[in-house]
Parts: structure tokens; C-alpha cells; sequence
């Protein structure tokens, strides 16, 4: 496909994703973690006038120098920005601006990609779209949760279904031998930084499940008990457990008996052999404590990858996010992309359905702090 | 003026004053204290459906049962209510939805006002007009608030000039004899409950200024360095001004070493002879402390305040908000309008240019925490 | 009696307060309000040497000159201070330090005390006498806070006993004529500024009580359901009920269906007809409200005190803590005692059964914030 | 070494360290990491009664029944406890008290050393051992936090020095070739279940500094600027030098231009040669990367520690504190010592001149939380 082709599908495929909110809804930030949906609209467009245009495009002029300020998530190199827990203060720029402003942007690139690109600046603009897909999967996230912890349970579209998950039936268990194995990005396709580095690692036997963990399995684990006996759990999952009084996965309430759970067509029943998804790493951790089990290390997960159906959920590892030997961050801004997020956070492999297509592999490494759960998280098991 | 003609007034005044908002302004609450405008919008509504259509009015159907959730503001009797802090994260009911449940409820009002209504109801239907202006003046307030602390200063309004001042020119003082006088409402037209037991007081002789401190005055107090010398400030005053470095009324900015402000055309100069306003209690007093004078208690303020121009902002006393002789919460709901906020609040008297046309008189007792000071206030001093 | 006599009576009691605690219970600080005896101890001392020795003893060297950053309590004006929620990290000065540096301060006194004082002089020694008395109260109920809160329970000394009350038999109210009567300090021996401009004020008609609630009656309150309904409580109240899972005044505890409460002698079951103690502002408030009856205002309380028994204990009044007229502060850094402390605090009138003998009076205004209640607390109803 | 004679050298050891210390300053505990002196000595005695003497000591009666509630650590097998902010408010029990129960506990432990112990019971009891080692370390650094960060930074003891650190002149780096190693305890003599679950790395070729980094080195990086440079930095990292207004290692002092550092015997001039000391990870990390360099992973460490000096400080290591493969917590309480810590910490690696003789290993992995700094930590370089 053309860049300019790519770029096209990629914008507009934002848009798209925002196209059945209401004005209203692009405003929110009700947690640190959730970004307001005009927020993500703009940064990503401010990406590509930041890093591609302004350096690059003769005479390009910038759409409003303020919006630097406005929409830099957390670029120290290039100016002040507005600090995380602030964004859903802001109810300027207006949504209409922002589209202005996507427009203004795109206009300029399209024209731009009308030149050769070096091979840098294609480098540069392919991280534009990674970037911008990134930030496609947590419109979804942000957007589930903006609407599922409304106390009206707004509908996001009545039409949209998730993603039917067919699992395979039973447990069953791929073993696979000790042995050395190279880990690591090797193609010559897109990565990102912190997939580089391939490098070889050894592994003992181990065996790892070839299905998710479902609802139906999970809830036998919160019927015995799981979420009262501090035995399955790590210390601060203990505290986070009692602090927040958690006792189901996200999204799910019992009413009148019944479990139903947060969808994109509001509150339904909730699916028993789905994978059970919306847990954080304490309790993925705590399930598999329970089953006498543990969560495959992210080495084990790349080594088995080819031999798993994977793309239904972002699985924890037990693995923390940490560099691959060699890995060295690039100079200048681009260089804060991945590298200095590399603590306390652990690594979740897969994907999920709101995952933009074609946009994970194998070798990629999502991460988080192990208490958040409102990205599309899963379990499975290894031993 | 017709009960109709009144509602209709004061309805339509609601709407007038968000006319210039975009969706977005409606949406946000950046700090505990203000609320979104639509949370006003509904809760003043939700008001009257709640106190006066659904025990009186026959075949009221509710607009929407889950409203009574989120348009509850403080009224323990009537049911759980979204936390304050959490209004800010609701996109909906969305604005058109609001919108809609006014003209729902203006109907039914409207409707129900064609018979006689009983003493009792009709009084409590001219406390939700009084309500809803309450909610007028902090639409003004919170509107401020919204637009004055967004990195792109917008105006509200670049018609909407802030009504001009005049100042008496000089100092000028009003001497008051001692001896006793009545204090608290004594007509026959409206009043909150908080204004009644009217009730004999003593005063001592005393002076009060016949003109509010202006913006050069209050200029000197800065750049004499009051923000800097504890020995003007109540101790809590003195942390307050250190944990969040104030050092100038809120909404002033020094730019290139000139005094600008936020209004409602959006930042502007500031106007040397204008009334000081947005300031806390804490400064306040401490302006009065510097000068040597002090603030006048309610008592002095309302025996004075038949010989003043007053009603361009609300002036702080010292006078802290505790019941009247006599005073006594109404029975239900209504009874927690007033009384279970007289605890660590002082009280304001006069008005400002946000206030609603004839909703304030001599007797009014508003009241705010004293580290508060979105709302238009100002100094008159005393001695 | 002379002014060395004077001096060494109040500093010796100050030593007895604390005979019967070991070294351990000098030190810690197990709430802010609370500070370590060893603290009071050397602040009281501090204050002596700081205001009388320093400036006015020939050749007086400093005991140590890193003990005014230590114990200064809340004296801007001479100089820095360890913030107020660190006093209980402090391990050193050890007791014996501090020991050994009232001893020093004690014989720089006795000697200076051989010559005549000015009669400013004379004044400000009386403040330090009366200032470590007001220190003498808080040694009491810091040190009931310090052992009441450990799991040990420990006795202070199991010799003694809380002053027997002996209330009087029945409901007995005082009735008051209305008219204008004279409050504030007007005899010529010692009060604290915040007494003087003693000036008029008219009472209406009211009724006091004579006697102060008791246990049993404010048990009715508890099993009448008192803590639970928000109709007798204070917004704030009512937020504090809640927050700290309020149910019963501090101190007390259900043991097996047995009231007992934490006493100078460890655990004791309650004696039902002493006055009630230990209660915050919200309680007293909340209970007044229970019974169809309000607090009495300062000024009811002192025109009515002459005819009542008090001293039992400090009774909380419906009256902020805010400066008579005529009030201003002493220049220097005795002026900052009262005045900076005249916002968001409530007067509490009488005295208690830890109040130093013969140091308050019918003119004393005691004052803390309405959630406060390690103090020995009660409640007066008025009408 | 008989078992009578180990426990007796370690137990007598424990109060050694402490035999410095005024009675005040067992007592507190100025941040939640520091715990009071008494409650280590009162939690190590309490560690043996519990899980030795108790289930297997015919006739054993409790010292007092209460200690298990305040000394019992993080043990959720055994009971409530008192929260770790409350443990420095309890001024009892009192260091006589918890000395008698470190008697008592003794003479019961000696007498049941008498007879043979089984397997289990002889690993728990080793146990016993190396736990009350483990807090040795932590009285000592406790201690260090308690007089260091008193105003008046008195000496611990003025003939207790720092152990003189000879470190090899320059850099050297020692060079490793890829390849299999084995990682993890494979002797037979005591380890915790951390290290176990011996097990097979990969590691490519690296190199590794044969010294640590010096005083004067570290010096340069502040005098460059590391601490204003937010490229060297994780993000959680540099909102931790922001927040904290962190400029130099804990305990270092510019005083007059010259550098000083909190030793044990008072404030003394920082040694130039001497390690860098008591600094967090996120200082150790931006160090290297400031050095283009990088920390070694705790496999590379344990793979050079043969060829290095070592035992100085403990290392930093790039290894989040995560299982090795195999690894299983042990049923009971004691199941709950190590693994339920292993989320969100970061792997030290060596020894410190604080750690107890003979206690730490090779192979052993202590962990901290990236930003803390109060033990005597290091930086080690690789590359």
C-alpha cells in the first residue's frame, strides 16, 4: 500500500471508532489512566505536526502554538504540557476544533507524502501510524470505560457485538522442551524499539495451555473464595484487593442473582465460555495460584506463539517490562517512546479485539502496572 | 407577576446564561467546588419534578427514575447521590438529554399552575425560583471557573462587558452609634429560612468605608509585600497561602510586567478602580489586617447598609454562619437547605454582578468557606 | 504568694503530670493534635528562655541553640520549626536532656526572679505561667491519648481516679431574662487577650440547663439510632460520622455487651450518671438536635455561669471563635497567641477536671476545631 | 557450631547493635520503611515463639497473648496485626518489657535446644536464625534513618567507624563470554526459597566493572547536572526527583560549599574513594545511562561475583524480583516469606558493611522498592 494510502486508512479508522459518541463523551477523564477521546484525536494529530511536519514540510505553519501545550502526553523534550489528571478539565479546544485541526494536519501530510521520504522520515512516519493505533485500541479501552461506569450504562453501539471467542474445548497443554531459543524482533517489517535486541535465551520443559482462562473457570475461583483468601495473593495485590474492595473482574455485577457485565451494547449476560477478561496482573496471578498453576514468562509465551491461537486478549506475563540486551534508546524525543516506562510494569503478550489489524505479533510487548484492568487482559496458564 | 410568568422567567434565564457555552464547557468540573453546568441544569430541574410535581401534581410520570441519582446534589432524604467529585466525569445524560427533561418538567410545571395552588406549595414553589437563581449565580461563577482555567483562555462572551463600577471617590466612612438594633428579615415577601427569627442585637459604635477596597489598592497590599509577611494571616490563612503560593486574587496574571485578568471577553487589563474581587476570606482579612482596620461583623453590615451602594460584590464579614435566635430546620427534605451548612463557613452580604436581578436584599446570608473565592467577592473594611 | 513561689509550683506540677509514665511515653505522637509529653516539656521550658531570659538576663548563654528549630511550637516570628506531624519522629533530645534543660532555664529564673520585674516584664511572666498551665491540660489529655490508644491499655496510675461528678438530680433549667449585659474579662488580675473589650450584648429570653448530659443519657441517644440519621447532623458532621466510622464518644467500648471506657486506671466499666466526655462539636450539636434543643452561645453561658456549678467539663458553645470588639493583636511574637488562631474553631466554655487549679475562669474561651474530642468535653443544652 | 551456641551469638548480636541507643530512640518511626528499634527486637522473639516454641514446646505458656497482635509482621496465617504507620505510636510495650520477653523467650528456647531436633524443626529453627540476621541489617539501617534525620545528628557511636573500603584503582572491567550458566543455590548449607529452583541462563558476551562507582565519580554526575537532565531518568523515576526534590544521595549535605554525609559517627567530609552510597535504583539507572552505560542483571552479577570483590554494598541489579522457574512458597505461614513480595521490587545483589557476618551469598537476592534508599545500596556498571 502507498504511504499515502496507509495514512488515510489509518486516520480515518480513528475517526470511526469516535463516530458513535456523543459530543459529551470526548470530554471525560474519569481516571488518571483514561485519556478523553478528543484528547487522544488531537495528540496523535500533534504527533505527526510535530515530529514529521514542523521539522520537515517548507513553510508549513503551525494549526495553534498553544496546542502544544495542550496535547504533548509526555514528551519532556518538547515543552510544558498538561499534566495527566487535568485532561478532562479541558473543554477547549472543542471537538470541532480538534477535527479542524485532524484536517489542517492530514491536508499537510498528504501534500507532504506527495515527495520522497528519506528513509528516516519513513522510519518516522510508520512509528505516526503505530503510534496512532496504539492509540486506536485505548479509544476503545477509554470509551468502555467512560460509558461503563456511567450509572445510566449507556449503550457505545447497540449494533457493535464482541468479537465471538471460539475456545478450545477442555484443557489442553502444548509441551515444549528446554532448549536455547532467540527472542526478539526479526523480520524487517515495523517494530518497536523495545522489541529489538534479538538475543537468545534458555528455557526449561515447561508446558503452557492452549485455551484461555474462561468465565466459567474464573467464576468457580470467585465462588471458593478466591478474592477472601489472602493465600493466592502477592502482598500489594492483597492491599489493592481490600482497598478497593474488589471481588469480580471489571465491568461485572451481580444483579438479582445474575451475572451480567458491561458490553459495548450495555449490561448482558455474561458469556460463560468466553475468556474472562478486564483482571489485572494480581489477579491473573492469584487465579493461577489457586489452580496450582503460574502465568507463562513472556519468553515462553514467544517461544510457543506459533502453536497457540493468540489475538483474544493481552495476556499477563510473568515477566516485568525491562530492556532486551543492547536495547538503546534513540537520541532526541522519539527515544522517550518505550525505554523510560521500563519499571514496575509487567508485560502482557497477544492482543485483544480492539487491537488495530495487523498492528500486534508475535515479538510484541504490551505492559502495565499490574493493577490496571481496563484494557482487554486474559489468563493463561503454564507450568 | 403570575406564578407562570415567574417560572418562565427564571427557566428561561438558566438557558440564557449557557447560550454561549459549546457542549464541551457544559461537560466539566475542575474542582470540587464547581459543577458542571448541565449537573445545574438538571439538578434545578430535578428540583421541582422531585419537591413539587411528584407528591402533588396527578399522573405525573418521572422524565427518567435513574435521574434522581445523578441530579440529587446534597438531599439525604431523597436517595443516594453521584459524589460531588464525580459529577465532572458524566458525559450523560448528555445536554440534548437535559434539555429535553426541562421542556419535559416546564410542561408539567406550566400545567400544574393553572389550578390554585395551596399556601404551603406555593411557598415552596417560590423557593425553587429562589433555588434556580441561586444556581444562576453559580452558573456565572462556575462558567468562569471553567473558561478562566483552560490554557486557552477563551471568552464567554466578547459582547459581555463586566458591568462598570463606580467607586465613591476616596475613603470615605460612615459612623454608626452604639445601641441596639433588629437584625434578620422582617417583610412579608420571600426569605430563606436562614434570615428568619428576627432578633435584637447590641452594637457598639463603629465606622464602616462606604466604598469597596479597588484593584490599586489591593495592588499596594501585594507589592508591599503582603502575601510574604505571616503577621497578616490567620495561621490556616498563612498554610493556605503557602501549600498553594498565592500571591495574587485568583484570575491575575502578571504578563511582561503588566496586570492582566480573566473576564468575560477573555484576559484584559486589570481596571484600576474597580472592586477587588475573587479573593478568599483569608486575604480579606489580611488586607484589613495590614491596613489596621478589620472587617465588619453581618450585624454592622446590615444596620449600615440602607446608607451604601452595595451589590457589586459579596463582602466578606466577620461573622462566622451560625443560626439566628429561634431558627429552626423545616421538617423533610427542605429542612436541609440551610442549617447543616452552619459549621465552619463565613458569611457574605451584599450581591455581585452575577447575582439575579432582585434576589438579594439587606437581610441575605451567604455564606462560603473562607479559603473559597470563584464567586465574585470582595473587602468593604470596618473599625 | 511570690513570683519565684508562683513559678516553681507551676513547674514542679508540670513534672508531677508526667511521674508516672515511663520513658517510652515521652515520645511518640500518635495523632497530629496530639504532641509527646517530652515536647511540652521542653516547649514550655523554650518559652521561658526565648521571651524572658534571653532578651533580659545579663550574660544568660542559650542552653542549646538547636532547640529553638525544636521546640518552637508555632512562633513564626522566631524562626524556623519542626512541622507539627514530625514531633514523634524526634528521639533526642532525650527526656533527661530536656530534663537537665528545665533545670538550667528553672535556675537562670529563680535568679533572675531576685530582682524586680518591670511591670511588662511582670506580665509576660504571668503569660508563661499561664501558658505552661494551658501545656499542663494538654499533658493530660495527650498522654490519656498516647496509652488509650494502645493495644495494651495501659493504666496511667491505678491510684487515680477521674474526680467523682456530682451532678444534679433531674432536668433543671435556668431561665434568663432578655436585656443587654456585659461580657468579657473585667477584673484586674490575669486573663488572656482574647477576653478583653469587654462590651455589651443583648440576649433575647433563653433557658439553660443546669446540669451537663450524662452517660446514661447520651446512651439513649446512641440506642435511639442518633448515629445514624443525618437529620441531627452538620453536612460536615455527618461526612465525619461516616469517614471515621464514628459510633459512640471517644474512648468507649461494647465488651460483650458491656460498656466500658478507657480511664486514668485502664478499662472501666461507665459510669452512667457522670457527665458524658470526650464528644466532638458535631455530637454535642447532633444531640442537642435529637432532643429539640440547642447549644448555648458563649455569651449565654457566661451571663448565665455565676448561677451554674462548672468546671466539670469544657462545654461546647454555638459560637465561632472570633475576636471581641476592640480586639488587636500585642505587636511581636506574643501577639500571635490567640488572634491568628480566629477561623474555623468553636469555644468551648468551663474547664474540666485537667484544667490547672484557679486557671480558668467565668471569662475563658477555650477553642478547637468542631472534630475535635480528646479534651474532656461535654455538652450543655440551652433553649 | 552447636545449635545453643549459634542462637546464642545471634541473639546476643541483635541487642549488641542496639546498645548504643537512648531508650527514646527505640520508639519511633519516621517513615513507614524505618521500623522502631524495640519492634524488631520485640518481632524477631516473637518469630520463635510462634512457629517454634508454641506449636512444639511441651508446657510453653506465652510471655503475654497481646504480642502476637503487635509484634507479628505481615503474617496473615497468624492474626490481625497492627498496621505498619501505627507501629512507631505505641510507646508499650516498653524496651524493658520486650528485653524480658527476649529472656523469657530465650531460657525456653535454650531448654528446648536441649533435645534433638527434627529435620523440619531444625530448618525452621535456621530459619529463626537468618530472619532475625535479615533485621540485624534492618536495625542498623533504621537506626542510621532515625539519628540521621534528627535536627540534631547525634553520633550513634563516635568509635564506631565505617568499614574502610579499599577500592581497586580505576576502571577495569572484567569480561564474560556467552553461554550457558547455572543460576541459583546448589550447596547444602541454609538459603532462602528465593534462591532456590537452581536453574540453566543464556547470556551473551558482557562486561562488568570490577569497582564500584566512587564518591567522586558519583560527584561528577551531579555536578553535570544529572539531577536537572530528564533524559537519564525512567518517567516514574524522574516524578520521584521532582516530587521529592531529590539533588544527592540520602544523607549527603552541601554545607558550605563543602560535602558532608550522616555517618555513625555524626556529620563527617565525604571520603572521596569510598562507594556511593544510599541512593534508589532510579539514581543508580540514570547514573549508568549518564555513563552510556547500563546495570548488570542479577545472572550477570552472579556469574562474575567469583572473580569480584564484593560484600561492600548492595548492587542494583537491572532483574525485577520475579520466581525462578520451579519455584513453590511452602504451605503455612512460612510459605508467606518471600514469594508474596515478588511484584514491583527490583533485585540487589552482595552485601553491605551492615550485613551480619556469614549471612549473605552469592546466590542470595535481596529486593527493595525502586526508590528507596535507607540501606546502604551501590552501583555496579556493565556494559
Amino acid at each position: 500500500m502507498l504511504l499515502k494510502e496507509q495514512y488515510e486508512t489509518v486516520r480515518r479508522r480513528s475517526e470511526k471508532i469516535c463516530a458513535p459518541l456523543k459530543t459529551e463523551d470526548y470530554v471525560v477523564q474519569p481516571i488518571v489512566d483514561v485519556s478523553p477521546p478528543k484528547w487522544h484525536l488531537g495528540h496523535t494529530t500533534w504527533f505527526f505536526e510535530t515530529f514529521i511536519l514542523l521539522p520537515n514540510a517548507k513553510d508549513y505553519t503551525v494549526f495553534d502554538p498553544q496546542y502544544n501545550y495542550v496535547f504533548n502526553s509526555y514528551y519532556e523534550s518538547v515543552g510544558a504540557r498538561v499534566i495527566r489528571t487535568n485532561r478532562g478539565n479541558l473543554s477547549r479546544p472543542a471537538v470541532e476544533d480538534i477535527m479542524r485541526y485532524r484536517k489542517y494536519v492530514d491536508e499537510a501530510m498528504i501534500s507532504f507524502l506527495e515527495e520522497e521520504l528519506s528513509p528516516e522520515l519513513q522510519e518516522l512516519f510508520i512509528l505516526g501510524l503505530n503510534h496512532e493505533e496504539q492509540h486506536q485500541e485505548l479509544l476503545y479501552t477509554d470509551i468502555k470505560y467512560i460509558l461503563g461506569h456511567n450509572p445510566l450504562f449507556p449503550a457505545y453501539d447497540i449494533h457493535h457485538k464482541d468479537i465471538p471467542v471460539v475456545n478450545n474445548p477442555g484443557d489442553s497443554w502444548l509441551n515444549i522442551r528446554a532448549g536455547v531459543y532467540d527472542i526478539g524482533f526479526a523480520g524487517d517489517g515495523f517494530c518497536f524499539d523495545n522489541e529489538l535486541g534479538r538475543h537468545t535465551v534458555y528455557l526449561a520443559d515447561y508446558k503452557i495451555s492452549t485455551t484461555l482462562v474462561t468465565n466459567t473457570e474464573y467464576l468457580d475461583f470467585i465462588q471458593a473464595g478466591g478474592y477472601q483468601d489472602f493465600r493466592y495473593w502477592h502482598a500489594e495485590g492483597w492491599d489493592w484487593v481490600k482497598n478497593n474492595q474488589v471481588t469480580t473482574p471489571m465491568y461485572w455485577y451481580n444483579i438479582d442473582g445474575k451475572w451480567m457485565h458491561y458490553t459495548w451494547q450495555g449490561l448482558q449476560p455474561i458469556m460463560p465460555d468466553a475468556p474472562v477478561t478486564h483482571i489485572s496482573y494480581y489477579e491473573a496471578a492469584a487465579y493461577a495460584a489457586w489452580k496450582g498453576q503460574r502465568l507463562p514468562t513472556e519468553f515462553e509465551w514467544e517461544v510457543a506463539a506459533p502453536q497457540l491461537a493468540w489475538g483474544q486478549r493481552w495476556e499477563w506475563c510473568e515477566s516485568a517490562y525491562l530492556p532486551y540486551p543492547g536495547f538503546a534508546k534513540a537520541p532526541g524525543a522519539i527515544g522517550e517512546y518505550n525505554g523510560k516506562f521500563m519499571i514496575n510494569q509487567m508485560v502482557l503478550r497477544g492482543g485483544s479485539e480492539v487491537t488495530s489489524p495487523n498492528h500486534s505479533r508475535i515479538t510484541y510487548r504490551n505492559f502495565f502496572h499490574p493493577s490496571l484492568r481496563w484494557q482487554f487482559t486474559g489468563i493463561r496458564l503454564a507450568g
